[in-house]
């Protein structure tokens, strides 16, 4: 009855039609927590009581409210994330502690109708890419039990990739949210720093760590991030979300090139990887090379720049009294923050902002970067004899995130022969947030290898993002900005989003307006016209880009509220009245599109007259 | 002939009328050099002979250019600043060397046509606010020779100040471009950081410097800063200009209140203070108390925490060689940073964004913030007696500005008794720099004293700035919108900025629309019906601002391209034609204000009838 991968929409959509309850899926919770061979991935599991309990209490309370997106989900946190009344270790017994608030998000995921079933495991303090830097046992990636699962955000990836839970928090300084999304076929969301609180986590490098979201499809990470997002005054990294756009048509993406494609071997996640461009492509996107050198060159601060004074800062007092608790490599990465000194952070500082420099001007050539999340993958047991070198490999595509303020998502991109997955990850500026889940969804649902462990499983459309219009403001064009029409151009540009194409009501009349080059219409409201509409496109721009746009159109054009034949009311392009004396009505011919079609047609005619 | 204080505006206007030329400007300059008897105030003087040779060159080639408007402008330069050919020692002359070529910002000035005379004293490394730290001994304020000029950039406010050049360079870390225009009754432009490149100067606190102007008004400051502003790829700190307006109607500006108004017992730069509070009000703003703690904390970073790490790390090579080359003070706080460790670096960080969260309260309650330039000022006697305790004192309310990313102008703000100036400065947030100068600038021509040490010198007409509207959308509102009607707040809150009243061309109808809430005209484009025109304003918006206004328009009103009665075409009101059948036309009372006045005078007789 209950699908494999306990995804958000699958579940939510049978709690809806009643086809299950939330005590059905905890029950199979429990049957799935008990039955997966990988003891590793939690560090604490709530009692099952605990678990039922929850349940019987939502369904008790009724059917989910409007305000729980999340009503009778089961999700897991990374263990260096604070769950009231459940220790928090992050993967350090001697460091455990009982905390007594939830951290900010968990507060959030729980009021929403999230149901918590318990603290999976991580590379200690999250200092790890690979998963097996824990005293609790190194996961496994759940196609083969040879292989890391990827960390830090090791018991994460795998708890949903089994299907034990529908969702999981990561968190992700170098890439700890997306290596392990890559090696359990997941979705792994980062997202632009400070919009999910980090209060009541503890703290890799406090300026860069981002708490994140893995799941099975972009839809379910993308929405649990929305849920999990808000400003948070305790936390001095908080940023309110001021959301920004991506383009829909004329997408640039850029590509590794040359020298900087490295796979370290891996000809087959280099095959996945180029496979996953082709898809964007096909899709529309351009494929830009850039020069990734400033991206390597750059993510080289993050271990042997002063940044990792930040790990020590956050557990100084720690590691100056249980030094011989900790990982060995774990504690040797953290002690070599000291002798680093003040200067030496600051000159962290300017050779960062010179990199910020040379990224952006690759930046320039593009609107989001395409990177394999992971050049390849290994077993436990080559990367416990080599545990540092491995490890820097994962994290070669991953490192400059968060340095460069990006966004970051993580998502499948197929299998090797053997059965091991590889994934990509798109990235873009601060922000894009939103615009980069529904390109990583369209991705994502181009060519499917199913979610986590059931590589057969369907995308659930009822989780496909739409482009989303957040902070946009609409506007219908009629005449020469419609697509493929000569001033297209003044939205494209801009990097403005294509709605859709739709007419309006009756009561407009349209006017081929004499002596304007390009020719353009007149639209006029003619109340109680009773027509059949006509053809417009609907375009979405940022408030910044529509006011310019709207501040460059000539007389006797301009925009006031149109009325489609929904009935809806967006701003559109109106005429004035003056410049419609003598101008031929062609209302009859449904739009501007038809009248440039027979200007065309008309054209050889004239031609030989 | 020539004015005392050499103003840019007056120079440029006696150019232009042929009164002068840049050659008699030089050779006042060359006699007023070696007149002025603080020879403290210089570190590296051209030579007569290279400034003849200079403004000769100007002139033979001919009057200024477009490209030239600092043509035949002489200035100085802090000597921490690169001039190619010409020593730069920061004040210590072991540490001395020769720059083959011009910091970024000189070179722009240079090729505007300004003339430079000279490399200016500062306390040594630019690390204090007296100027009492230098080899090269202590310039005196112009007023009294007893007094500190104040610092870092005590030189070039005493060459301004004296009359000697018309404007100078210097730099400003902890308020080092502020305070010793207090001192001088001049003005200091601190703009944002990174809008004037830093490449050239020797850093102080390299990731907070910015490169000051110091004149002897606002315009002339604004001028220099324009002209010296760019992007610089070379400079990791450098940012473009992304101007933002301030509200020129209904201007809330923070002032001190209760025990964070502190001027250790100068009760007559206290009153100073509160008659400028007084000149603020008295032109429409409204004065805010804030709490200043915050701010006051936030400072404390700069020597008490790991930012004079940034001090060392600039000459760490040079400390280690030459320490005992170096003035006493700056050395002991330079190698204040010594011990200093990464940790506490990222530490100072988080305390940071932590302070940027507490003031952000406060900035919201506010415009700008006006503040005391310095509390007090001291004699050279007293400063040198206890160097590090007075110099705090001078830094209580420059210290955080730069630290918290906002843009400063500082003014004169009158005399005490014993002719000693006090000062305030505004405080705005990041690339509010041309709005602030404009207003800066409206508040110094409120009540004048003169301009440096000629206190009776009128403030020249020709450098008034006007309200800038770079980067604004203007736009022509007709009806409820105007100043006054009911729906100006759509104007006002969005902080939108009044440019003037005028009418439209006469080919324009109006029209009062029936139903509408609160009622509105309908203006109709009528070409050829040659009438009085109707009354308008026009007010400018940010393009976010204007997209969003727009967006909020009702049918059926809209914007089109409205012609003003000068000829010059703007975005404004239009409506569409529908509406305004049966509608009473208004065209003849010549605006809505008449009408609505009508409507008002016709409302008793109605109520009695």
């Amino acid at each position: 009855m209950l699908p494999t991968i306990l995804d958000i929409a699958t579940l939510a959509d049978g709690y809806r039609s009643g086809r299950f309850t939330p005590i059905d899926v905890i029950e199979a919770v429990i049957e799935r927590r008990a039955a997966w061979p990988d003891k590793a991935a939690w560090i604490t599991e709530l009692a099952d009581s605990e678990l039922r309990k929850a349940a019987a209490a939502l369904v008790a309370a009724g059917a989910a409210r409007a305000d729980q997106p999340l009503w009778g989900i089961p999700f897991a946190v990374k263990d260096n994330i604070d769950c009231a009344g459940v220790e928090t270790t992050a993967a350090c017994p001697a460091f455990g502690y009982q905390p007594e608030a939830d951290a900010f998000v968990v507060a959030r995921l729980k009021a929403a109708g999230a149901i918590l079933v318990g603290k999976t495991n991580l590379d200690q303090f999250a200092t790890g890419l690979n998963g097996t830097r824990s005293p609790y046992g190194a996961p496994r990636s759940v196609f083969d039990a040879r292989y890391i699962s990827g960390g830090s955000s090791s018991g994460s990836a795998v708890v949903v990739g089994s299907g034990q839970v529908s969702f999981a928090l990561g968190t992700d300084t170098a890439g700890s949210g997306r290596i392990p999304a890559a090696f359990n076929n997941l979705v792994g969301v980062k997202p632009s720093r400070g919009l999910l609180s980090s209060t009541g986590m503890v703290p890799a490098c406090r300026s860069l760590d981002c708490i994140t979201v893995l799941a099975g499809t972009a839809g379910d990470a993308d929405l649990v991030r929305r849920v999990a997002e808000g400003y948070d005054a305790a936390d001095v990294y908080s940023r309110s979300m001021k959301a920004k756009p991506l383009p829909t048509r004329g997408l640039r993406f850029g590509v590794l090139a040359g020298a900087e494609r490295e796979f370290y071997g891996d000809t087959e996640v280099e095959a996945l990887y180029d496979a996953a461009i082709a898809r964007l492509e096909a899709l529309g996107g351009t494929a830009v090379p850039i020069d990734y050198a400033p991206f390597r060159e750059c993510a080289l601060l993050l271990y042997g720049g002063p940044w990792v004074a930040e790990r020590l800062a956050a557990i100084e007092d720690f590691v100056g009294e249980h030094a011989d608790a900790m990982d060995p490599t774990v504690r040797t990465i953290v002690q070599g923050a000291n002798g680093k000194t003040a200067v030496d952070a600051f000159r962290g500082d300017y050779a960062l902002e010179a990199y910020r420099q040379r990224t952006d001007a690759e930046w320039a050539k593009m609107d989001v970067l395409l990177l394999p999340t992971a050049p390849t993958t290994y077993t436990v047991e080559a990367m416990q004899a080599d545990p540092i070198t491995l490890n820097s490999n994962l994290g070669r595509y991953t490192n400059f995130v968060n340095l460069l303020d990006c966004s970051a998502i993580a998502i499948p991109a197929g299998f090797r022969a053997d059965g091991i997955p590889g994934g990509v990850t798109l990235i873009g500026p601060a922000f894009v947030d939103s615009a980069l889940a529904a390109l990583a969804d369209r991705l994502h649902r181009a060519e499917s290898w199913g979610m986590g462990r059931d590589t057969d499983a369907a995308l659930p459309a009822a989780s496909a993002l739409a482009v989303p219009t957040e902070g946009l403001i609409p506007i219908a064009v009629v005449g020469a900005h419609l697509s493929g029409m000569p001033l297209n151009g003044q939205l494209t540009t801009p990097r403005g989003t294509f709605i859709k194409s739709c007419r309006t009501s009756g009561d407009y009349r349209l006017y081929a307006l004499p002596n304007t080059t390009p020719p353009k219409p007149g639209l006029i409201h003619a109340p109680g016209f009773g027509g059949k509409g006509l053809e417009v496109e609907i375009w979405a721009l940022t408030p910044a880009a529509f006011g310019e746009f709207v501040n460059n159109i000539p007389a006797p054009l301009g925009v006031g509220k149109v009325t489609l034949d929904d009935g809806s009311v967006v701003t559109g392009f109106l005429c004035e009245p003056y410049a419609i004396e003598g101008a031929r009505e062609i209302t009859d011919l449904g739009g501007w599109r038809a009248y440039i079609a027979e200007l065309k047609a008309q054209a050889p005619a004239l031609q030989a007259g």
